[in-house]
């Protein structure tokens, strides 16, 4: 703990202010039924797609003070909405709209030997604060996720985004409001910078929950400023085992998908083990098409060689390499004993996301599944697939990597929490 | 947040690599088999029953020093232990043996188009810190809710107990060694005093979860420092609300079970509020039997001069009294306009642990329910049902008064995370 610079007064009461709004709002809006909310996201669809031209203006300032700013190109890419996109974030809304509403939901319940009937039902957090970087489609998606749950939401975008981001929640403030609901149900934080987000992970009793969506550093000052309680999102070290029993074709397909999919997600794989008895055999078709999609190779010795023989780029594994999570075109790559070697490997590695195994040995797949320690454990299967999508849960918050309330997809019912009710005819102790 | 002085490197060292140890440990004990973990559970009761009067002398030694101090009797009492207490101790930890096994529990799990076996499996949380005040039953209670949830804890008792605390743990510790078990499955933080407990509370990526049981202060600091995840238990401001259609004999019953049944614990009532329609016919009722158990009335004005009337010690409200859990024989008292009023009164005061209302009227227990933000909401009847062994549980870590990862009292399952296992044959994307 480091002491920390003091949130100006100013600052702090204007996030406070928007939260206490907030919270009037979210009990509002916990009352909802399911019908009057997927027609309030039907409103906020709508008044997103008839505005697409005015999102695009306000997306074009930012792009301007973006490149003049030198913002890199990937991030302008994300930053980027044209008509197309802001129809893609109004279609997203509709699908929010399709899905079961998880407010309401009886969890379990039974009766009592004394005749109380109790049951644990699903009712929304509150207020949910998200702290995110400059994709502007995460505005839309989580003020519709937020809507959905009967949740009252804080952003905080990222500052290259604050025209878009304005306009986004302006559009959609009014159309709660035409549509009889209160507009404090989505708010943006668009004054005091970081020292807003500090106030806001701070904002105990008043925000219930904060979700940080971002790059490690991000997540990591969140939660570690946060006094408020945080779901830890995305930072994803994730590994392919090739074990000795592996089949060698599916090997490959498994370890260049892992790699080479996407590499700027959370999924990707960024690490490669593989048993050292199939080394010789597997590991030279392996580099050969990680190669051919330019990936480098952080090797340890046998790794360098193998990569060397094959003709791809290649430089020695450091220390740092076994814990970064590169999400660019780079895998760090060793040859290991055995399952004992990959998993302690593993365990001592793992950003908690997701870890693979490519196996026929039904006893290596077990002691893999159990022994590691990871939001998902995979066997013969991509890492790409973990993920809300994949996993049929038609919309995700992110993926968690911590272990308290969720870990791995974050869909609608991580966005509530329960209360239990209990009914008697006077039952006392 | 304020700056804190620094935690000592020694300390730190001391706890960190306790944490390290138990980390290994936990390891182990998220493999063993249910009947494994119910065979050690027992030879830990052995353990702690055959060597009773090793830690009645040991209790001695604490109660002694707590004497010299000037430790108050209630405290004192709660941290003795006779022979008796002690097999009690120990029978809880049989009786915890009994529990199903929350681990390994598949919580839900589906086939995905593409043939990719999902499921969703309930695993140990790996190390669980304890940080609580004098009270040795915790101690065991603690080690066994953790041994059969496969998690190492780590614990962090008050110095008032520090003997009888050594004792206990180091006898654990020995028959789980004895089992052939790592005795670093449970741990005792003995040295560092409060430097000891901040280190535990920051130990991130080495403690997984971090439970304060205790008074207030205790769990405003741990919430406030800890970077570790925490869940927040037991702190109850409890309302119950006598609504204008509430059964006047119930409601006599209810109130003064809810408050007079044990003071000291966070489920019992320290706020009434009754409807002024029926204030005149069930208030002189109410008060008489609350005035009968000693109970002072902290009345606003027109509670004062029912309890001037019915001859019940009373003295005038103050605004502090509306968010105080006395923990005593008080309670605040208040005339409410209506359920509106009732409702507003109690969002702006609860503490999110159990509120009740006493009525025969549907749709005021419906809104009531509905619109009351707290862990358990009751309808006719007693604050006090809000706990494990009430709710059938069976063994209780607490009561969690937070939105995150569990709200109510919290048992075995409570202790354990889930893991997503997802078995393909080959499936990319």
């Amino acid at each position: 703990m480091t002491a920390q610079t003091p949130i100006p007064d100013d600052v702090r009461e204007y996030v406070h202010d928007i939260a206490r709004r907030a919270r009037v709002a979210a009990r509002q809006l916990a009352l909802l039924t399911r019908a009057e909310k997927d027609a309030a996201l039907g409103a906020l669809a709508d008044a997103v797609e008839a505005a697409a031209p005015h999102v695009v203006d306000a997306n074009r300032e930012d792009l301007e003070r973006g490149r003049s700013r030198g913002l890199a190109e990937n991030l302008l890419d994300r930053l980027t909405l044209d008509e197309a996109r802001v129809r893609t974030v109004a279609d997203a809304l509709r699908q929010v709209a399709a899905l079961p509403d998880p407010v309401g939901e009886v969890v379990r319940g039974s009766t009592l030997a004394n005749g109380l009937q109790i049951r644990q039902v699903r009712v929304p957090m509150g207020v949910v604060g998200m702290i995110y970087e400059a994709r502007p489609n995460v505005t839309v998606d989580a003020a519709g996720l937020g809507l959905k749950s009967g949740n009252a939401v804080i952003l905080r975008g990222g500052s290259a985004a604050a025209s878009t981001n304005a306009r986004l929640v302006s559009l959609m403030r009014a159309a709660l409001e035409a549509h009889g609901l209160s507009p404090d149900a989505v708010n943006l934080l668009s004054e005091g910078g970081h020292d807003a987000g500090r106030a806001l992970m701070t904002a105990r009793g008043l925000v219930d929950l904060v979700i940080p969506r971002g790059g490690a550093s991000l997540i990591r000052t969140v939660v570690t400023e946060s006094t408020v309680p945080v779901i830890e999102t995305g930072v994803g070290n994730c590994h392919v085992y090739v074990d000795a029993a592996a089949d060698p074709g599916m090997a490959v397909r498994i370890v260049t998908n892992s790699k080479t999919h996407r590499t700027s997600v959370c999924n990707a794989a960024e690490s490669l083990l593989v048993h050292r008895r199939v080394a010789g055999t597997v590991v030279p078709a392996i580099l050969r098409e990680l190669g051919a999609a330019g990936v480098t190779v952080h090797g340890d010795e046998e790794m360098e060689a193998y990569a060397e023989a094959a003709g791809v780029a290649h430089v020695p594994i450091t220390a740092e390499d076994d814990d970064t999570e590169f999400l660019s075109l780079d895998i760090s790559a060793r040859v290991v004993d055995d399952l004992d070697a990959a998993i302690a490997h593993i365990q001592e590695h793992t950003s908690g996301h997701t870890e693979a195994i490519v196996t026929d040995d039904r006893a290596a797949a077990r002691r893999f599944t159990t022994e590691v320690d990871a939001a998902a454990v995979m066997v013969n299967a991509s890492t790409r697939f973990t993920d809300g999508g994949e996993f049929g849960f038609g919309a995700e918050i992110g993926i968690s990597t911590q272990k308290l309330h969720a870990r791995g997809p974050m869909a609608l019912p991580e966005l509530t929490t329960t209360k239990w009710v209990v009914e008697g005819d006077g039952q006392i102790r």
